[in-house]
């Protein structure tokens, strides 16, 4: 499998930013999992808020279910979602398919696909795909919520500007569900936002860390060799554009820790065994102690930038300068953190499948 | 699957640590792969280095080859390797098996395996399986060299104290594959094995970052969605025990740095394309840009200390003190730097597969 | 995986009959194959020939490409085509809901899906859903074809009328490719015709045996155990609606015959290892020699009659009578033949691509 | 994955006939099956009865568990189980290495591993690798049988010899299984026994069709496109040496019947739903529907055969003569049909683990 993800439960994505569409198809759903519309459409517009930041495209975005679903529930059968591609520009992409914008895949497509790429908007590398991502994530998020299983994001640091830990884990998650632009903290809030849109004056970018709960889920999900609930989230996670870094708990911080102080002690509470610290972001050997999960996600400068650059024509090797033009945003990781939600989601529910069988989502189960 | 990886190349980690053997299956490779066990033996050896650091048990630990090898090259055929446990301690370990190491896998494999599990050592969580994981690397490895494609890694931080970064890679990759104790700045060495021989004394642990480059491969590797090459890579780093953090270039870095500062520019070197700089660390849009791979992985502390710690009777709930005896490494990042090496040689070797076939492998092709 | 094919190049199939679409997404395919709408409407004309037999209901059936092609060209990416359903009518299929159709899937249905099948009009178990497998399986067909790689089927025999077998394999499967109902010898492509005809009066239905043959395939494709030639292909073909046996070779008469009589003994011919016989049918130890394919594939009578039969409430287990009423087939096999190339076609592609890589299958290469 | 089996349930087969041992590795197993080895040795031990007709090498076979078992119980960590070569006699292999035999694999293994193939007594196509094959479907036979569901085999047909059907099928399956020669009818048992003995008088061999059972499996178990019951367990059954073709229910006879005599109707039996008839076999839409499962398989006639047999040298492309010395059987289909019921075994645990988890095989659930 190349473009899909998932033992279980298997998430395909496919479209093209200049294509007819975007869209995904889900195999191994169980069926009887309620598919709420109004649901799905609340965490798309996570994904592009209205915020004052984004410039993105705006398109009615309504996913189009193909198949899969009758009668408002899953039947058991591949749910195929498609949203389409409306306001496409006819811009002459075909002139500037020759010079590689840095940091994009432009090149490493080229290299891949031996110019048989859609190069129109970044083609197949588009952000515009994680629309898809998100519906197909959304069915997921609200399967695991009728299961006591909540995750929630936010934006731990932007460029110096470090939002507050998280505190009660459910009303934070719950917080960040109905904000906009997800920060726990007011203040640090209006910080991040201030800065991001002097980056924008100055036509540049910035990117940040976020910091990811999941709540709610059992001990004893994930395998111990290779397929350890951190392997195969942090796979998810990576297909996140933009996210360059995971870590789980003290993550990098364990370099500065010693063994005494990094070690989550056990202890009784409430007639269950839980850690009294949870620097290990409630993974032990791979598999979930119970405790809340913790991961965080660092996110680079969004790429397109309006400042002048130095690139490459791929055909006759001649240096370049390339402004970028067009609309972009000077931040997308307020809107990444619906991405990372979703395939979140996605990869908790294909862990939790794993023995317990697809049906361990169904409704009423 | 679970305790398999790869989807062109598939490697499945077998045994626990006080049964018969562990081992390894490797299936996919392709006729004509010439395995040299004396190759296999040096890095196995990278696992288990004579520091005076280390404390583990001393084993032959050869590996036996069941299958899939005939006249010294890989029949095409699955590759069966397997390795004794000689030196295994009739230890009670059934009086201890109730009372979960902190940050150990104990717990969280009696949630998942209800009581079933091997629980002598650690079982199947067992570092002892990671022989086979080097031996099973090595393989791959021996046969990216004859590709032009090498992997090194070196012990970035330790506990505040930083080795040099890369400079000539083909040199420093070389110099590291020689070393007992992968760093390479020899001061850094120095000060690194005497904070660890002090913390040893103290009856704790320290962990660190390992950090590895990965030259020669080429561009073109790594699919864009899901199968991306940090997804592939890291979902295999995550099944190194004690690894909870991976980050790609610049890493964590990224979110104070801006888009101007972390794009990486195309520039033609030599009548090639190549990036003046190498923050994303060799990778655009999941897919290879022909520069180095760069990436850092975080060990934690090893979770065995002699200090006494606060843990809970699985059966009564009741708290209890912990002091965990025998022989334990108050470090093992130098010795996962090996594992972390074999791993990486089992993912690029998956990865470059997909498109090329396993047949890309086979020496003198 | 459930509802996909594939290891190399995987084939996911979705849609209902009465919901918006049936389709199809194909994963894996190399760049630079070319995608011509012509020739897969010429396969799907096949599937619906115009014939004096069938009913079934006429749609434009032009499968729509959302993904994965760019200037007449695959990208590389996945590939979706959608399929839109037009003339679905609103027959009050609720009431009717509750009584299983002999040899249908819709009691097998209820007992998986729990009743949240969609029922109308066989649901995802509708032979509609074949249109998108036969349109995937162009894509395949045509650039298998360009490497030399021909696909044929015939309807060796239908209730006592037989068909001769293959002559020249070239000659032949090029005269299947232009006919619309597949019999490679006149007369008895009359007496079938007659026969469906008759049994069409009757309200009653027939099926048959069909013989395919591949040709200029190469030898030494397909693995030793599980996933042998004759392993991968029966999986795809036993998903072909109505098929309940495939044979390979002499396949069922190997029964009556000696050793003697059966092995394939080798000769030279032309500089070529090839053997004297195929009663191997082109197979040895799961692999192919180099001989033309031949399997053939029973196709059962198609359970929607025009008599009566005895069925169940699944309500109330009350038995009760049943008629189908509305349009249905006397006969599909000769319908069938163009599920079972196009099947064929998708797994001659995936077990060539398992050692060479998926790239094999790109024009040019 | 190439010589693994199974998507919830995962088996590699592993070891060539003259190398140290043959194996399997099982992956997926849920912790707290019950291991019994016992059980184990008496399946083996129908793979090579004590007939007179069989001459295969007699070796103590025993498997020795090297992993994923404790205390008696599955671990729910990979099961590698590994059964020693020992009577490997020494013969001169190499001269005989560039001829190969008529209808074995010596060619194929040639075009595929291009001479890196251990060709010593058919290397890993040796039916010696169904020993580990029979020893890993005991584990999964075992299980299924704690909930209810038996599979037996008896030779249907051998060179004109019939046996009869089914009738009380619990009964016949626990004949089955306690007999030496797996035949229903006695009298058929004798000639078929004679029959057998004076092809061995000749020099020659023979094949003849199995019929097997699976009863107790409960409706539902299958996937409507690709995983279909019949598309996974034939998968299964073509990896079964000599096995050239795979029928369910009427199998090759619906080619005779018409719609209203193969529809099997639904009646109400015991306030359950059947079937009056089983021509599907216990299969609709590719789904179970509670009727027992009923499908048949050729065996071939053993391609090792007394007689002389035109062959070609590899290297020199000249013809020749070849007889094949040492220790063959005349027939192996009683044989055989160890192995046609652990392949059973193996497909059927999988395809019940899809929507149940793995966990549904463990004891006490």
């Amino acid at each position: 499998m190349k473009n899909s993800f998932g033992s279980q439960i298997t998430v395909t994505l496919f479209g093209e930013s200049h294509g007819p569409a975007v869209g995904a198809v889900i195999d191994g759903l169980s069926p009887g999992i309620r598919v709420d519309t109004e649901y799905i459409m609340k965490k798309m517009e996570q994904r592009r808020p209205k915020d004052g930041i984004s410039t993105a495209r705006r398109e009615s975005d309504i996913p189009e279910i193909l198949s899969g679903v009758f009668n408002g529930y899953t039947t058991g059968t591949p749910l195929t979602l498609v949203i389409k591609n409306e306001s496409v520009r006819s811009r002459d992409y075909e002139s500037i398919s020759d010079i590689p914008r840095p940091s994009h895949a432009d090149y490493t497509a080229e290299c891949k696909y031996h110019g048989f790429q859609d190069y129109r908007g970044g083609g197949h590398f588009s952000g515009r795909v994680t629309a898809a991502l998100v519906a197909a994530g959304a069915i997921f998020r609200s399967a695991l919520e009728k299961k006591g299983i909540f995750i929630g994001t936010h934006i731990a640091s932007l460029k110096g500007v470090k939002d507050r830990g998280f505190g009660d884990f459910r009303e934070d998650v719950s917080a960040l569900d109905a904000a906009d632009f997800p920060v726990l903290d007011k203040e640090a809030a209006e910080r991040m936002r201030e800065l991001i849109l002097s980056v924008k004056e100055e036509g540049d970018s910035v990117g940040g860390i976020l910091e990811s709960a999941i709540i709610g889920i059992p001990c004893g999900v994930g395998e111990p060799w290779f397929d350890s609930f951190e392997g195969v989230l942090s796979h998810a996670l990576f297909s996140v554009p933009a996210v360059k870094g995971v870590e789980f708990g003290a993550g990098f911080g364990f370099a500065d820790m010693l063994g005494s102080e990094a070690n989550d002690e056990f202890i009784c509470d409430g007639g269950e065994i839980r850690t009294r610290t949870n620097s290990n972001g409630g993974i032990n050997g791979g598999i979930t102690n119970g405790m809340p999960i913790i991961f965080r996600t660092v996110i680079k400068p969004t790429p397109s930038i309006y400042k002048a650059q130095s690139s490459v024509s791929m055909k006759t090797l001649k240096p370049t300068r390339l402004a970028i033009s067009g609309r972009h945003d000077p931040a997308i990781i307020h809107r990444a953190r619906a991405v990372v939600d979703a395939v979140t989601a996605i990869a908790v529910a294909d862990l939790l499948s794993v023995r317990l069988g697809t049906d361990c989502l169904a409704d009423g189960k």
